[in-house]
C-alpha cells in the first residue's frame, strides 16, 4: 500500500456550534487529514507530537483506519495541545476561545525511517521552519510534497515561508492569502506570481465556493462546493480537503494534472463529509461507497452539454 | 426567428475604473442583456423609455447588432436616465456618484403587438409593480419569464416584489440576496424556501465565483467562473448573464433542466466577456466562434476524471 507522510498537529478541541458542542475530541490538522486520507486506500503516517493526557482511546480512533502513529512523540511532561472555539450562528465567524500549545511548544518532529518510502509528504499548517526539518529528514524526496500554510505565518514568518515554499510542489492557501502572498489583487495574476515561486501547482482553498487548481504550465481546474444541507461543525474542512487529495494522489502514485485534477475533487468529497458531523466524527466512518456516491454528485454539479 | 422581450431600463453611463474611463456610454440593463442574448441566433426586443437626448448613434449600437427598439419609448421632454459611478483600485467595490432617473421616473412600459409572440420574458431589475405591468400585457404567456431582482426592493417593496415573484419562473438574486429574501442563512435552504414562491428555477449569481442553478425537483448545477486574467470594467456583468441566458433558452424554444443549466453557461460566457472591456464594447462585438471557444474554456475548467 502506498504510503502518504503527513505532518502537523495533534490536538484536543472543544468546539461549539448552533448545532451542539464537544468538550474534548481528537483534533489538530493531522486527524482530518490522515482520516480522511485513510479512505484512498493509502496508508496515512502521521509525524506529531501528543502529551501524557493523549490515552489509548484517541490512538484508537487513528489505529481503527490504518494510521500509523510511529513518528508521533509522546512527551511525559506535558499535556497534549489544545484548542477551544465556538462558532457564530450562520457558521461564517468562529472565535477562538483558547490556545494552549503545551508539548506542541517545543515540538522537534522526527521522521521514522518506515516513513521514508512516502510517495506524498503533506506539510500541515505548521511553523515554516518546523516544515522544512521535515522535508530535509527525508532521504529520498516524495514525489510530490504539498504544504498548507495561513497569513499568520506571512505576517511573522514571511522569509521562512518564502524558503519552505521553494522547497514544495504544492501550496495550498485561501485567496485572501494568495492576494497577501503575491501583493497582486487579480486571481489569476496571484497565481502566476505564486507558481513562480517554484510550484508545480497552486490551490485555492475557497470554503463554500469551491476550490481552484493552477497549474505552473497555465492550466486551471475549477471544482464546485457541493450545496449541503446542514453544516454542524466546518472545523478541519481545509484539512479535510488536504488529506483527499494527497490520500487520493499517493494511491495513484502520479502528480500529472489529470490526476491532480481528480485529487482536487477527492479533497471536496472528503472536506464536505467532514462539515455534516463534529470533528473527525463523519470521517471515521466513512465508506469507499459513501466516497464514490459523493464522486458522482460532483460530476453530476457541474456536467453540461451546450 | 426567436424572439426575446426585455424590460428594463435604457440609460447614459459614466464609468470610472482603474484601467480608464467613459463619459457618456450607452448603459442601464437592457442593452446589456440585448447585445449578449443576440450572439445566440435570437431577435432580442427592449421595453424600456430614452429622452430627447438618446440619438441615432447609441440607437445604432443596438439596431447593428439586430435588436428590436419599437418598444422602447423617446420622451421628448426629458433627458435619459444617467449614472455615473467609479471602482476602486482592487475592483470589489463601486461607489455611484450620481444617479439621474430623468424620464425613467414616470416609466410606464408598453408591449408591442409585434412583440408578443416572444419564447422568453427578461424582466430587468425595476420596480416589481412595473415588472408585473410588463407581464399582463402578454396575451400569451411567454414559455418562460425570468425576472432580475435586488435587496433594494427587498427593503422597500417586498409585498410587490413576493407578488411579481410569483408570477415568474425564473428569479435571478446573489446569496446575500437570498438570504435576505429568505430568512434562512444556510443556501439549499434559503433556495428552497424561495423555490417554494412559485419558481421553477432559482439562480444565485455569485460574482468571481460563478453562479448556481437551483431546480424545483430538487436538482443543483453550479458554473463557474472564468479566471479573467484582466477586468477592465464590471459594469453590466449580471444583465449580460441574464441576456446569455435568457438568449439561449429563447433560441432554443425549450425550457427543460438540461437547456436551462446550458443557457447558464451561456449567461456565464457572455458575463465574463462583459468585464473584459468597458460598457458594452466587447459584447458589440462578439462572433459566434468567441462564444464557441469560450464554451470550450468553461468545458476545460470544470472536466475531470475520478
Amino acid at each position: 500500500m502506498n504510503k502518504l507522510a503527513i505532518a502537523g498537529s495533534l490536538a484536543f478541541d472543544a468546539i461549539e456550534t448552533p448545532f451542539g458542542k464537544r468538550e474534548k475530541i481528537i483534533g489538530g490538522a493531522t486527524p482530518y487529514i490522515a482520516l480522511s486520507a485513510s479512505n484512498f486506500g493509502v496508508k496515512p503516517q502521521i509525524i506529531s507530537v501528543v502529551g501524557n493526557d493523549f490515552t489509548q482511546e484517541y490512538f484508537d480512533v487513528l489505529h481503527n483506519k490504518g494510521i500509523d502513529t510511529e513518528g508521533v512523540k509522546i512527551d511525559q511532561n506535558n499535556k497534549t495541545m489544545f484548542w477551544a472555539g465556538v462558532y457564530n450562528t450562520d457558521m461564517n465567524q468562529r472565535k477562538t476561545l483558547k490556545t494552549e500549545l503545551n508539548c506542541f511548544e517545543t515540538f522537534s518532529p522526527e521522521v521514522p525511517q518506515s516513513y521514508q518510502e512516502a510517495e506524498v509528504l503533506m506539510l500541515g499548517n505548521i511553523t515554516p521552519k518546523i516544515q522544512q526539518s521535515v522535508i530535509k529528514q527525508f532521504k529520498k524526496r516524495p514525489k510530490l510534497i504539498v504544504m498548507d500554510t495561513m497569513n499568520f505565518w506571512m505576517d511573522i514568518a514571511l522569509q521562512d515561508l518564502e524558503e519552505t515554499i521553494s522547497m514544495v510542489d504544492v501550496l495550498t492557501i485561501n485567496d485572501e492569502e494568495a492576494f497577501q502572498l503575491s501583493g497582486e489583487f487579480v486571481l489569476l495574476k496571484a497565481a502566476k506570481k505564486i507558481l513562480a515561486k517554484g510550484l508545480k501547482y497552486l490551490i485555492i482553498k475557497k470554503g463554500s465556493n469551491g476550490a481552484l487548481l493552477f497549474s505552473n504550465d497555465g492550466r486551471i481546474f475549477s471544482a464546485p462546493a457541493l450545496i449541503l444541507d446542514t453544516v454542524v461543525d466546518p472545523t478541519g474542512a481545509g484539512d479535510s480537503f488536504a488529506g483527499g487529495f494527497t490520500g487520493y494522489i499517493a494511491s495513484k502514485g502520479k502528480t500529472d494534472f489529470e490526476t491532480v485534477k481528480a485529487a482536487v475533487i477527492a479533497g471536496s468529497v472528503t472536506g464536505s463529509f467532514c462539515c455534516e458531523k463534529f470533528g473527525t466524527e463523519n470521517l471515521q466512518q466513512l465508506t469507499p461507497n459513501d466516497i464514490s456516491q459523493r464522486v458522482k454528485q460532483f460530476e453530476e454539479l457541474t456536467k453540461f452539454n451546450f
